[in-house]
């Protein structure tokens, strides 16, 4: 059973995502380390203790829909209201809201808990957080009055309502609609689909965010506009009024996070007692701005999916490790070697092979972690420095946040599958019965490098936009960070690290000249070149920057030598893919545009 | 919907597998030319047409289990019998018993294309073809003559029966049980879990095959022997006769292959009414050899399962191919170049990270697919030199047998994981909803990695024993035919392969020197460095050969150009990847083993 690796959380976050540092500078708000390690602690005693035991059977029973009412797992609602009265879910909110304010980081660590513990559970609370950001940017004040106090405390929900059939990553042609009722409120009329917790029996109210088009709005996503519709209006006193016109017509039937409810939502079709016709919103921010209104949001959204993909891996690592050290099959050399146990079984883990996948588990989530926290303390320092009035400051760390956040959300659910799909190779024919659990892991894992951004979508974002922030300067700025670690342990006489530095020095070097080389693709207006190369690329990016966070985080403190061993595992072993990365980037778009031909595309 | 790329698969055959040289040189026995492309193409139409609509929603319903009896899907019992009452059991049996003895070769294509249209189903018969071939190798003239026509036109169906709960990869905790009765036959004892389609309701009788340990048996693998169990007895006359004493008592719960019954049997707990205690079984070849007759069937097994990866890859890659040619969303700046429809939304398959995607499906499908066809090819070319007295090419076609079984097997099933995963990224939202049969495959392909020996098994087997074959011999002269295939390219003026010979010669010495590296080390006794490099060292045979055969197929024939855009996809993009796997095998030992501290199992 999954136990949350608070020491190791708690590290990373102090010495490589750099809570140290700014708690030191006076930049962290009240937060120091002690308090920082006893939320930790606190959030995986929770996590391990008591969440995850209760939610584990949850993916069987699924999530179930009757007459628009929709019934999580046995237990769920139950450990839902825990968390939230435990506090966690008003971790990031105002304090004139009932929040605690901390850092974006320690939720960000936080989150990876919750997901390890049930992903299907945690991706709930996310989509509150989200809806807290858009109220407190973009919300009027009496919007926030009425709604952000109970979304802080996590008494009612949150979701979000981008996705309609014909529209998915291309938002342009929504069609959900919203009429001006003449008293600033409107009416909503149309169908969105995959609404995560659309309907739900955790809270007794849910605040869905929607986006929907004016009449006469301007074609495209110039005329998209975000509204709040509450599943019951909100008294002036703030006790529940009339049921609204939205419900939920259906769950998908998906590949997992079975309990979690994927909704079809249905606005304006007649349900509800509000006697009007039409499901009643309130603009959120302005008419025609709700994309923009949705990309404040983006990035923290982002890198909560990103480090779903950090709490399934370590979730599956964790399974796969206790499996290997108690099965046995075979006879290792290892055990051949010693004197004791002839007829004796090796436990799997001393075969290379599996050792192998166990460490390869173990670096890919400990580099996507170190991302996910990097991403989010950089989001705090940046919000520090703009409150402080410090531009240049602000402005560096925003591009810092702006620059990580698609490799956070695309490396981090990348690994998270090939981690959860290498927990069940380690456990052999058990790994595909679903008794054990790490199928679900896998099933899981999958979703996430699919919303929020597929991430080819994120690697062209990557490569379109952020390697050229602040004109290069963002990247170059990041890539001399990253050399500083390198400098460091070349300065240190570690024997233990091997031959790391040099494997990572030649990594940085392809990640450079990839970097140039796409730079320079743009700036001759060969977009197609550099999108060939996009996803190479955010991968060749995600290795390195994550191999040389393992080394600041093993040069940090290692008392038991295990962070040092697992850094120079990654240099030497995962970090060898790099070259070939940083080839596809710079050569392989020719061959992938006369690829037509082979798709049937083109004639030759 | 699926449709078998019959075309193809002929051209591989024919071309790259070596089919046209055989038959030329009259190794093909009957078969020629016409009769192949005519049986392919038969085969392609019962499975596009019949099979893959009919058992697609297998998958939801699965296989339920009510008092010892299994229920398929519904329509499953028809569409088997009049898959083999088509004749396609019989394909490569012997034709003493009604069968075609038709080439291996083909039998493989055709199994691609069983597997395509549904894994779940296709693995049944892919278990009849075993018993059959244990039989013919290790049977009595009784047994032989008693149940072989009916396993050869698939009348009735064949189980193995090998894993324990104890007893995965590593037979030798094994604890069935066989009593001699005194009559010649046995009393089986004892359970065995994962039998594929122990129990079924396609055909009247079930013949297993049970490995078991006779009393006083030497302890461990070479204790144990093989038997045949008959669901119910059978009369001289053919005839049924009694139940025997065993049943299915559970089914698996698993990630896929939900049509598919996965068994746990039960063998002599009272059930039957044979009057005899036990369930009454046969030796199958001699006492304590039952593994030895185990290891003569397991080439073709693991052939058939490395060709489930194949088929399941090739459903995968024309469903996300069909989807993206029809799916529509943002524009391209493939679009945005043309004057035509600046409203329009491009399709998802103009987008060069999409394309990139379905290339590297399609080019890992065609790869692994040449792969699995030149191993069925060389074990012809075995056989039929062992029959016709040449024993030099006998043994050296065996060499290539036994040197392609593990990279069919394991490359194949990788990839088969690879492409549906990839599948699943294409359909975006709607891969990860079970309606589109997306996810399915990903859920399908995930076992075949791990049974017939896990691909961590197999990439052991390539480094400890394969590559020593003939003294080297064997994986040297593979290496100079791939070489070959490099010189005719070179020799070609053929400007659209653009670089791929440069990039396929650069794979192709790393393949060689790796190979040397290996071959050092374990003449060294450095045993666990080259295990530690196994697994990558397999990927980077495989898809050193598997590009190379790509090219092969284009220099054949090609009249529009996609062979030749395939080949140079793969070599100039996917082939970068063979450096860094080089490296890992060369270099990566040291820090696998250090990495031990890291999993905490040694002290630094």
């Amino acid at each position: 059973m999954y136990k949350a690796p608070t020491e190791e959380i708690a590290h990373i976050l102090r010495h490589v995502a750099g809570l140290n540092a700014a708690i030191d500078a006076g930049k962290a708000g009240d937060l120091d380390g002690d308090v920082l390690d006893a939320i930790v602690e606190e959030a995986g005693r929770f996590a391990s203790e008591r969440m995850a035991p209760a939610l584990a059977d949850g993916d069987h029973q699924g999530a179930r829909l009757a007459k628009g009412d929709v019934t999580t797992p046995e237990g769920w609602p139950t450990i839902y209201r825990e968390w939230r009265e435990g506090g966690w879910n008003a971790l990031t909110g105002p304090q004139a809201h009932g929040g605690q304010e901390l850092p974006m980081a320690l939720s960000t660590a936080l989150f990876e808990i919750w997901n390890s513990a049930s992903m299907g559970f945690a991706i709930g609370p996310s989509l509150t957080i989200g809806a807290v950001e858009a109220l407190i940017q973009h919300g009027s004040d009496a919007l926030r009055a009425r709604y952000l106090d109970k979304l802080v405390s996590g008494e009612w929900m949150g979701t979000m309502n981008l996705t309609e059939p014909q529209a998915g990553s291309d938002l342009s042609g929504m069609k959900t609609r919203a009429e001006p009722a003449g008293d600033g409120t409107y009416r909503i009329f149309g169908s969105k689909i995959y609404i995560t917790y659309g309907e739900q029996d955790f809270t007794d109210n849910i605040v869905h965010l929607v986006l929907a088009r004016l009449p006469d709005a301007p074609a495209g996503v110039k005329g998209i506009s975000l509204f709040l519709v509450p599943k019951f209006l909100v008294n002036e006193d703030g006790s529940l009024g009339a049921r609204n016109d939205v419900v939920c017509s259906a769950l998908e039937k998906k590949l997992g996070i079975h309990g979690s409810p994927t909704c079809t939502m249905i606005y304006g079709d007649g349900t509800g007692n509000t006697g009007e016709r039409g499901a009643i919103g309130w603009l959120v921010g302005e008419e025609n701005r709700g994309l923009a209104c949705m990309f404040t949001m983006m990035n923290n959204a982002r890198l909560l999916v990103g480090i779903q993909g950090v709490g399934v891996a370590e979730a599956a690592t964790q399974k796969a490790l206790d499996f290997a050290r108690e099965r046995r099959q075979g006879r290792s050399t290892r055990l051949a070697k010693g004197p004791e146990g002839k007829s004796q079984m090796s436990a799997i883990v001393d075969h290379p092979d599996v050792a192998r996948m166990l460490l390869t588990m173990k670096a890919l989530t400990g580099a996507a972690r170190s991302i996910c926290y990097a991403c989010g303390h950089a989001g705090d320092m940046a919000k520090h420095h703009a409150g402080t009035g410090e531009t240049d400051a602000a402005r560096s760390w925003k591009d810092r946040v702006d620059l990580l956040t698609p490799i956070a959300k695309a490396f981090s659910t990348d690994i998270g599958v090939e981690v959860a799909n290498l927990g069940i190779q380690v456990h052999g024919g058990m790994g595909f019965v679903e008794e054990t659990g790490a199928a679900r892991l896998l099933r899981d894992a999958r979703i996430a490098p699919i919303y929020e951004g597929t991430n080819g979508i994120q690697a062209i974002d990557l490569v379109t936009r952020k390697i050229g922030l602040s004109g290069g300067g963002a990247v170059e700025s990041y890539m001399l960070e990253l050399r500083a670690v390198l400098e460091a342990l070349e300065g240190r006489d570690a024997p233990d690290f091997g031959r790391s530095a040099a494997a990572l020095d030649a990594a940085l070097r392809e990640l450079e000249t990839a970097t140039r080389y796409l730079q320079d693709a743009l700036a001759r207006g060969e977009t197609d070149t550099a999108l060939a190369g996009a996803t190479a690329y955010l991968k060749l990016f995600g290795l390195c920057a994550g191999g040389i966070y393992l080394v600041k985080s093993a040069l940090a403190s290692d008392p038991d030598g295990a962070r040092t061993a697992l850094a120079r595992f990654m240099a030497e072993n995962l970090l060898a893919e790099c070259a070939g990365l940083s080839t596809q980037v710079r050569e392989g778009a020719e061959s992938l545009a006369f690829g037509r031909i082979a798709l049937g595309l083109e004639a030759a």
